[in-house]
């Protein structure tokens, strides 16, 4: 059985990564998407170890110090990261394992675990990228202005990446993202027991 | 207008390469498939530029000395090589160039010209190997014995190459070569200038 992978779903806010990962997910029922632990407390309907891993801020001190975590970071006073062993026992066991986070995030886990396999998902042009971000119709003026430097400024990070996979329809875009998985399930480097079991 | 690249088949003898490749072209009329060189005489319905490019020793020695040759080898008295112009050309007009080839030339062609793709088919199992070698009818024992134990050998080069497919079924085997050309495709060091428009 060779070994599974991990595939980060990343890209620029306004890039469409959450609906792309939804729909991968739902297409694809044999990927895995990584949990996240967290200090948020759960929403209605949430479930520990399915949704994310809830924990205090004592514990997720303490996973930090203890090196657990592939990231992390604080959004509006919350703490979220990647587990490292559920990422690593899913890949053991041949799982395709989907993260989905935003540059930042996506950075720090190339520094750790460059194995991944890094995917930047990108709007066809910085208009609709404006257009998305309008449209979500929960920022002011300002805010919008700041996410638009922002995306601008992180889509220079895209030499960390492997592939560019340019979001114009959803569907469009989850067709290549299965295509890299095809691929990267084929790559000598995951494979190479088989040729072993040949000879 | 991202550039093409050079997609290399190869696999040892039985591996089904030139049966894959026919499918595989004939399913994607996109695809340019790599036009050798050779001092062959032309055979009935064969086409100077199309098939071959049909060319005489005294042209072909000079197109060595001249290192116009991504790889080139002896078969049974005449020469064949891969003209490196005929594929830069086509892969600076952006066109994906099919070269189905044997372990000896795929490896000649790693060493001059690294970022073409690799991929190695491979037969399902040593038993199958030599199914479709015996079942070819035109080999005494003697030349079974020795094209498996070369096989054998050939399959030891496989950390050479980017990718492994598994043979088993012709259709199947496209299908993979097809995802892999899809994700190709979407390799950043392909894709990067389509950030520098959007910027």
């Amino acid at each position: 059985m060779p070994k599974g992978f991990l595939l980060v779903i990343s890209g620029p806010s306004g890039s469409g990564k959450g609906t792309v990962c939804k729909k991968l997910l739902e297409r694809n029922k044999d990927l895995v998407f990584s949990v996240s632990a967290t200090t948020r407390k759960p929403r209605k309907g949430e479930i520990d170890g399915v949704n994310y891993f809830f924990v205090d801020d004592e514990k997720f001190n303490e996973m930090i110090s203890n090196n657990e975590f592939l990231e992390y970071a604080n959004v509006h006073g919350n703490w979220y990261g990647t587990p490292i062993k559920f990422v690593t026992d899913e890949i053991e066991k041949g799982e395709i394992v989907i993260l989905e986070i935003d540059v930042q995030g996506a950075i720090q886990i190339k520094e750790k675990y460059k194995e991944a396999v890094f995917i930047f998902l990108i709007p066809p042009s910085m208009n609709e990228l404006k257009n998305r971000i309008v449209k979500r119709g929960t920022e002011t003026k300002e805010d919008i202005e700041l996410r638009l430097k922002n995306a601008l400024n992180e889509l220079k990070f895209v030499d960390k990446y492997d592939y560019i996979v340019i979001n114009d329809e959803v569907d469009k875009a989850v067709n290549k993202i299965e295509a890299i998985i095809e691929a990267e399930k084929l790559r000598v480097a995951r494979l190479k027991d088989i040729i072993n079991s040949i000879i």
